[in-house]
């Protein structure tokens, strides 16, 4: 049970991890910042949080608990923002969807006071943002990936973990490095190529038309293409490196199907098909509850 | 009203239509056949169809509609089994996800009786396949394309569409070769996408635990991944002239989306995905009824 929850960035993840930890009866009052005045008060009017504060600082003024919630390119600045009032008995953690940019600006800034973070990743999120999105149900039933690094403090993961387990998220711990390899593959990558999929549609003159003929199998697969654009612009850039030997192995992919049907090859093409749609099949999203 | 309904393959598409047309009152007895006769026997046990044919020239027999609901690959020789019973009083129709190659079929082998049939794509399935899944509302709220050519009859044509529409679907005319390039663009290049990223993801040696992290995003994305591999060869292989046209205008976007990356440049990289999050979130699929 926490006394004060610092929130920096009140938007569908942040006003998210308020709701749900108010319904769940782990924080008492939320004490919340955006850089928009108007999320802000916004945000109070909902009741996702108790108190606006007019600075990232005055925010973590008087909490236990402390969430960045903040796109990850901004994780430094704020992380700056805050560090004299962090102290290592303060929880802190963020929800960015890369982890080592992340880790690498606390390290920078925080720190003697960097054992207090423990790094988060949920995989949760919705296409819309905003805290009018904000959903008390957005952790249940999701992974959580927390990458600790050497000196995050073992109280502070100890307390981070039951935090996530209280609100229904099944938690998982890697390095940061893992993390960013394999949601490079798996998240960073399908959007960079749904992205280009859609451009590559709507840029064409007949793109309207042909776009007024998709059905239920484009609709899902080019579902992630509408996300945000600055959140993906980060996540792109920070994890650039990952992202782009993902994208070389997908091409290679590509590559083998494009060779096989210009050459007619229905026996390999069967088989590259054959093995993806296996893969697919077998496939099942980790949850924490059914 | 039609009397008898002579299907030629019993699986999902074919089922589906089979038991809408039943449903609907618009048919009164079903002869079907496939090329498996378990999947034949099944379809009779389940009141898919009525009566076991054991070939597709028998299927036709007697039948004043006929539905193809056979891979295209299968097109030309399922038309050269029937042919010889083919009237022009007859209304013949398939259900292939590509019309040049169909067409093309037709016209070799129907000759004289080439106005009889309506080539017709209906925009629906699911990623499960065969008979037993197999549903009378596949169709209902779908677009169905009908492609005629300049021989088929008006009045084969009249009679497709008004079937379809009351099979509760939204008919829509246009010619193989739209057709073909559109669905390139929104269909068969989704489905070689995720082809492409499944077996990249599953080809690498972390490609398990990568997996075991994807969330919701992923889910969605690759859903088409776990299409039925005959199915796919075919099409990707009988429209493969238009597919590589337009796996090319993506590529080029993909190389867009690398160079805003490695350069660093986040204003272009926002730009570039705030397209393709407007273009996506401004699509709505096209659906008959709410």
């Amino acid at each position: 049970m926490f006394e004060q929850l610092g929130l920096i960035g009140c938007g569908l993840m942040g006003g998210s991890f308020a709701l749900a930890m108010k319904r769940a009866g782990l924080v008492k009052r939320v004490v919340g910042y955006s850089k928009s005045p108007s999320t802000t008060e916004r945000a109070r009017q909902m009741g996702v949080i108790d108190v606006e504060a007019p600075s990232a600082l005055l925010a973590v003024s008087g909490a236990d608990i402390v969430l960045l919630a903040v796109p990850v390119a901004a994780s430094e600045a704020t992380f700056k923002a805050i560090r004299h009032l962090v102290t290592n008995e303060m929880l802190v953690m963020d929800v960015g969807s890369t982890k080592r940019d992340v880790v690498d600006s606390a390290r920078r800034v925080l720190r003697d006071q960097l054992g207090c973070f423990v790094p988060c990743h949920p995989i949760a999120g919705k296409e819309v943002s905003g805290v009018e999105h904000a959903d008390p149900d957005l952790y249940a039933g999701r992974q959580v990936i927390l990458t600790p690094i050497e000196r995050t403090l073992v109280a502070q993961l100890g307390r981070a973990t039951q935090l996530w387990d209280a609100l229904g998220a099944k938690v998982k711990q890697m390095s940061p490095e893992a993390h960013d390899a394999a949601f490079a593959a798996v998240s960073h990558l399908p959007h960079l190529v749904a992205f280009a999929l859609m451009n590559g549609i709507a840029g064409q003159a007949q793109g309207r038309e042909f776009l007024s003929l998709a059905g239920p199998g484009f609709r899902d697969f080019s579902r992630i293409a509408a996300s945000d654009p600055k959140m993906w612009r980060d996540i792109l850039l920070a994890n650039r490196q990952e992202l782009l030997a993902q994208l070389e192995i997908f091409e290679h992919g590509v590559a083998d199907i494009r060779r096989a049907m210009i050459d007619g090859d229905a026996d390999t093409l069967e088989t590259l098909i054959d093995r993806a749609s296996a893969a697919r099949a077998h496939w099942r999203m980790t949850q924490a509850r059914k």
